[in-house]
């Protein structure tokens, strides 16, 4: 029998969404007449934005005939995408950006679970505590994590980062060597931002302690407030320690449509095990065309809309209208008197379990109690415990009777 | 500086298809007249079928409402779409498959580049050559190849499989033991096929020597001889030996739409380094879901819409199309006393270079004398040194023009 990939073993449990829809589906078949709410899943609910849908008409009407007929593009997308992306969200903010320093791709969970092959077995990752799991489980998938240790439940060899109320959700610096530090902002799933010089603190430690960030970025659309970094690269020397993740799935709905983009900085270098210096570009330059084939045409066109005078008006308005459900959840948990975080520059709400519950009674409470589905923090690592995700995705009636619900709990 | 994946430093120089650009660009800028006909890189040039741009335009008609938006979706795929799969590409082919074996995806080249992931680093990897150089790059990636001799130019570790017309393109079975043996039916680049007896020796070799044959049957829609199988579930026992790879690109024109699928059947088993027998399946499942989020909605419903009625008819005319220009070359060149495999049952012909020319002569040959781009056989490999493969996806006017200027030629 052919041997598998240990490193597959060290894989704890199935996925926390999975577990979520267990519970889900067991209530609702003994409770058929319950009308849930979900504000779990990060996953957006609004419409295409109108200039989208007219640009992916147009892609596939190209597509039926052999004179305008588009086969395989560049694996790393088509030039108007590119163009468009550094002139609006790099250039428009003073950020210089090459055509080849930009690679898309049908998604950010693609990207930032593939960015690590290119990178040392050996590498130490850390990663905030709580944190997607995605950063977690390639990366033992790869063999970097050690064994899980069943008393912490951390991995013994990825270095985690707490964050929690008690230190305002800003992770301290590593207390040993890392290589690769994963830092999501704003944070999925605490909703929370860094301000420049907290960003700055991290850029200048990965100067001075050679290692690289990978920065995600994916919910860089719902940033409000002035003083937070929209790009990393807005701080000096970050390209030459930071890799970008960016997704179009939040910013304009397009998480059934496939669409994100990764920047890697020609600045940024590594060293192979004879110490010789490599772009990090290369690298995953060469792993984007040998192992990925192009985003989809029609895909590609879509995305280039959003760049347009009325797919920029199109998706401030669809951010807006997560970003009012976010105030309403906001606002209306906080005058219950439970302790609420994020949802400012974020389409996420963290808020504190009432009554010390633990995160996954407290799913089980709103869900029995006002049939809401939401997220329990543990699942995000062990600082999540006693914490709870809810998003700003759902219809704005669907939130307001949320949290009307809410209300009328005993918390 | 972080330590990069050092197995990378063992990738040889850059893609073939980068060589062909290069050269083709150099002729173009000191010939700006000439009227290049590409018979090169395998992509496609009809237009999408009629069935497919209606599914399409009215899979973007339901995003752009809340109320029929589709967001993620199963990474697996949508149950539509695999429904129809396991109907029309194997239950009417007396083969069962469940639906979940079936993992939809954005490419065969992604799905043949990725499974090498589930198995185990010190797997022996058995290539043919000439071979899709994929197979092989993933391979050195993950550390399976040992060095790159540059003598034989072959990985160490690597085991290959010669075809070539000594040996009616049939290759032996491996000399030594190994765990994985990628088949590629019918032929990129040969264009050649097995028959039912020789793939049943493959699967029968799998079975009493404990390997996994990952099985690239990308091109089936071209086979049209009844012995050719269309599947390697066709033989018995397949199912606890092989993995299966189908795409839509050649059949339906999705080189720019991206679609393919992954068969891991539930049969198909592996050890861990501890002995423990573990579903292949399960593996893939879990690869899957973790950094993958599933193929584009729209291409989705596209794909479906082939095996429509309608869709079926269309995809036979075009399929019908691209092997008429297969006769024309593959005649064509016949007649001019040339070598010529393959283009029966695929869209590739597999020449034999005229008068001992190297591939890579031939290619300067064709390109400065004909104007015309194929690909030198010795790209693939080195048994396909003296070999040239072009093929049948060009436009039947371009196809008719290029062997007139090939018979031109003093060959």
């Amino acid at each position: 029998m052919t041997n598998i990939n240990h490193n597959y073993t060290e894989l704890q449990g199935s996925y926390l969404f999975s577990e979520i829809a267990k519970r889900r589906t067991k209530f609702t078949q003994e409770n058929p007449d319950a009308q849930i709410i979900s504000l779990g899943i990060g996953d957006v609910t609004r419409g295409l934005p109108e200039a989208v849908i007219q640009a992916m008409h147009a892609a596939v009407d190209e597509l039926a005939s052999p004179g305008s007929f588009r086969g395989y593009g560049p694996e790393q997308g088509y030039d108007f995408l590119i163009q468009a992306i550094i002139e609006n969200d790099y250039k428009a903010r003073g950020i210089e950006i090459g055509t080849n320093e930009v690679f898309l791709s049908d998604g950010s969970k693609c990207d930032v679970g593939n960015i690590q092959e290119i990178f040392s077995q050996d590498s130490i990752v850390a990663v905030q505590d709580p944190v997607y799991p995605v950063y977690v489980d390639t990366n033992v998938m790869a063999g970097r994590s050690g064994a899980f240790n069943p008393e912490t439940k951390q991995y013994e060899k990825i270095v985690y980062l707490p964050t929690s109320a008690e230190n305002d959700f800003i992770p301290s610096l590593p207390d040993r060597k890392v290589d690769l530090i994963y830092l999501c902002y704003p944070n999925n799933p605490t909703g929370m931002t860094l301000s420049k010089a907290e960003l700055k603190r991290w850029v200048d430690y990965a100067k001075a302690n050679d290692c690289i960030i990978l920065y995600d970025s994916a919910y860089e659309a719902f940033i409000q407030e002035e003083d937070v970094p929209r790009s990393i690269y807005e701080i000096e020397g970050a390209k030459e320690v930071a890799i970008e993740f960016r997704s179009f799935s939040k910013t304009a709905g397009f998480t059934g449509v496939r669409c994100a983009y990764t920047v890697v900085p020609r600045e940024l270098k590594g060293k192979d095990a004879n110490g010789n210096i490599l772009l990090v570009n290369d690298l995953w330059n060469r792993r984007h065309t040998t192992k990925f084939n192009g985003v989809s045409y029609v895909t590609q066109r879509g995305a280039a809309a959003i760049y347009s005078p009325e797919g920029k008006k199109q998706i401030a308005s669809i951010v807006e209208y997560y970003m009012t459900n976010a105030r309403i959840i906001r606002e209306g948990l906080s005058s219950l008197g439970l302790e609420v975080f994020g949802g400012v520059n974020a389409p996420y709400i963290w808020l504190k379990t009432p009554n010390g519950l633990d995160s996954w009674a407290f799913f089980d409470k709103l869900l029995s109690e006002a049939h809401i589905v939401g997220t329990p923090g543990v699942g995000f690592g062990q600082s999540g415990q006693g914490y709870f995700r809810l998003t700003a995705f759902g219809s704005r009636e669907n939130t307001e009777i949320a949290v009307e619900r809410i209300r009328k709990l005993s918390l």
